[in-house]
């Protein structure tokens, strides 16, 4: 008999307009002086002011997310919440500013360092009620809309999670229109982090069969629409698929994630090169997928069924090819690893909170092999 | 492009075994001296003690819950709530305590009559926070362990759902265990209201897809362990297959149900017969589903796909041959129901919450038309 602990998720309004219920959400939230939470690429589409104009009151404004999000600027965040006596938080972006809002919320009610807070270090308990959170994300792949978790590079250099219900956006406003915009690269790299996200889930050992039947209905739906979305951009059906497979993603989260996202996180908290979590996900899912083959082939079989795939083939090498029609990249070598890289990468990667859910036991030298082999 | 408002569940803490949190549970609700709801039933089978003893503290009780829950007796343990001062809830046994619990929480902060909360009356929006409850379901199939609404037989003679986040338990613990006493005829009655409830979700027109998976996988999983669990009572998978398959119908509630439940709520609300919820609901079953082929093809071809049917055979015929193999009722004669209680059914049946959410609009010549086609 398994046992399993289930919890699912925060409210989510899904749909093309959803977006203009802002106003009416921080009302109902309480929330007088929002802070929004953006990055510059946001910022430069115009997306940040029309938000902005729909929040019914005076909004301040923090628009320097990094793209992957450091301590530092959720501490200046926080500096600026606190002194523009802000209530509430609008997270407008990807899953940078997603994250960071997660964590300048967290530090509103709450005594830095992040460090504390880590799940790694135990931190979940010590996370207590936050200032509510309004999520609006404007890319179909992150899956924060629906996920208790906000991943920040901390003062020491550890891409680490803080995870709590406390920090589950409010209500999430889901506007499938708001990525009709979004280039064809980071459509096909964010889609791919949502693919991601409901494979690790699916093949996560921990028993929780209504998360299962999410994540797997999930990957099917990225596997059908991703490919449309990325070619007719415009497509708005394609656009509300892709965005409802990155909440199924999501919400595959509290099965845990394995180690694609173990190998992953380390590379996103790399100074340079800067790397893109999607596409760094899209570029090792093939190898992991191959190593974890031996322990989960029963689900890797139940996968392969699900995405229709052609007798004889299989996900690795689908994986694979759906990457290159994509445009992605091949190997993390043309992402500007380096092998020297590896060693320091590796170690982060087994303190890495998706190390204990991938169905295979992922040692050290696992770590090391599998950066080897993405390098070329 | 669909829109769609998506929050799922309350936290359950499943597996042999989970009941044992029961102290850890209140103590972390804060709950002191809680209100030990429950039925004759269960008290005769000596599991209302053995909760009471596990909840390391003392307990009031209120053990006389009816078959189908009046509101008379809600106001009754009501004042026994008010009386002893409790600040906290312990719902223990099938769907009827679990719903009752519900209504005396509302009440414990609201004041009567229920028919102001209802959700036809638009009451919704008047339930505010209530006091905490921890349910412990005795049978896999009500759902009310995961769902936000109560049915209680109002003063007027009408089965109402009253409805609302506050009012989903702060925890269930869904101990598979608690149901190897489950009687034969019980295990059948109350898998197969399980089993509805994933098939009139999947079918309600609302727009939903992650509830789509769960209940998809709900009903597979229903249909591939009832027989089981009637035939082995003491086989421990099967009863936790099947309280997993009563959690994912209750997951389903969201999405709105249909006309089996139209139907089934005003049997329900009859002073005489007093039939059983779930008894009623799979001798409707089958003849819902005909009624409803037409307007719900596509999605009947899932299921029966999804439950692997062999190729020429229909879900409603092959329910109705499970019905049978199950040893449950065929008529809704065979239970007691005359041809004179049939308008008043179909009136009250026309003004039920799961009518709007049936896939093929029902009118009140298909109620009546629906119900004589159940009676001989």
């Amino acid at each position: 008999m398994e046992t399993a602990t289930l919890q699912l998720m925060n409210r989510v309004e899904f749909g093309a307009g959803a977006v203009e219920r802002l106003a009416a959400e921080l009302a109902d939230a309480g929330v007088r002086r929002p802070l929004l939470v953006t990055d510059p690429g946001i910022v430069a589409t115009g997306m940040a002011d029309r938000v902005a104009g729909l929040a019914g009151c005076a909004v301040a404004r923090y628009d320097r997310v990094p793209a992957n999000p450091t301590e530092a600027a959720v501490l200046q965040a926080r500096e600026q919440f606190l002194d523009e006596r802000c209530d509430g938080i609008i997270a407008l972006g990807g899953g940078s500013p997603l994250d960071f809002a997660k964590a300048v919320a967290l530090l509103a009610t709450h005594a830095p360092p992040l460090a504390q807070y880590a799940m790694v270090q135990g931190g979940m308990g010590r996370i207590g009620p936050t200032v509510p959170v309004v999520a609006i994300p404007s890319t179909a792949g992150t899956g924060s809309e629906v996920g208790r978790g906000g991943l920040i590079t901390l003062q020491d250099g550890g891409k680490r999670v803080m995870a709590s219900t406390h920090l589950l956006p409010r209500v999430s406003l889901c506007d499938p229109a708001l990525t009709l915009s979004l280039p064809a690269g980071l459509t096909a790299a964010t889609g791919m982090d949502a693919f991601t996200h409901c494979v690790e889930a699916y093949l996560s050992p921990r028993f929780n069969p209504p998360v299962d039947a999410i994540v797997l209905d999930g990957a099917r739906r990225a596997w059908r629409w991703l490919r449309r979305a990325v070619r007719q951009p415009g497509d708005l059906a394609a656009r509300g698929e892709m965005m409802m497979a990155s909440i199924q993603g999501g919400l595959g989260f509290q099965k845990g994630l394995g180690a694609v996202h173990a190998l992953s996180h380390p590379l996103g908290a790399l100074q340079a090169p800067s790397l893109h979590h999607g596409t760094c996900n899209a570029v090792i899912l093939p190898a992991v997928l191959r190593f974890n083959r031996p322990a989960a082939q029963a689900r890797i079989d139940a996968l392969e069924q699900a995405l229709e795939l052609p007798a004889g083939r299989t996900l690795d090498a689908e994986v694979a090819r759906l990457n290159a029609e994509l445009g992605l990249p091949a190997s993390l070598g043309e992402l500007g690893v380096a092998p020297a890289m590896i060693d320091p990468l590796a170690d982060q990667a087994m303190q890495d909170h998706s190390c204990p859910t991938n169905p295979r036991p992922l040692r050290r030298a696992d770590c090391v092999a599998l950066y080897q082999e993405l390098l070329p």
